[in-house]
């Protein structure tokens, strides 16, 4: 059993690294960089995918091109194992769409260099905010 | 690595297992049982508890009676040691309050005869629903 002291900077750091990415439609299939070939699970509105190949095609099949982000909260919890449970809440506006709630719960793992997303699991609210 | 098959099932039979118990507020201590005396992290409105007699306390804490719950969405995906990652999202009511979305995340590991909650997170959403 091996708990992060820094769990909380990590979670932090990475949602901001992650969304910096992601939002920026020049950059955004680099996002694949942060998932594994083979051991990485999304769930992207309730469509399960696994690997970083099928995760990247998803990611490249999203037609909007600007996204305006407000996180509302981040919470992050250490795993025994080294990694780093992560809830996102916030609210995101598409290109020129009315802008949504959404949830996004990533589990990271230690592994290479840094951590991994080895869960992802994202949720849009059906209600606007 | 072992993933449980059964993930969506054990998802879904837990959640509506939890707040069948957690609703009820002449059962709600019971929820305890969920927890692991030392292992699980409950983060609840971004607080962070560590075990079983911890959570009790921030359970019984609780002053409201009756929850009205609607739950929206289950995700749920397996994780390699055997465990299941579940997000929900859904609205509830406190006593006569006015109805709030909320997100938990809870992470289940295999222990004893069933699984346990290692990892919890709980938010109420800033907005009304």
């Amino acid at each position: 059993m091996s708990l992060n002291p820094q769990y909380e900077d990590i979670g932090k750091g990475f949602v901001q690294q992650y969304y910096a990415i992601f939002d920026d439609p020049a950059n955004r299939a680099n996002v694949v960089n942060f998932y594994s070939a083979t051991d990485s699970f999304m769930t992207f509105e309730g469509h399960q995918i696994q690997g970083a190949p099928k995760i990247l095609e998803k990611v490249q099949s999203l037609t909007f091109q600007k996204i305006t982000r407000v996180i509302t909260t981040v919470d992050s919890q250490p795993t025994f194992d080294g990694g780093v449970l992560i809830n996102v809440l916030g609210r995101l506006q598409a290109d020129d769409d009315p802008p949504l709630a959404f949830n996004q719960t990533f589990l990271l793992k230690p592994g290479g260099c840094g951590f991994y997303v080895e869960r992802d699991i994202f949720r849009l609210s059906l209600h606007n905010v």
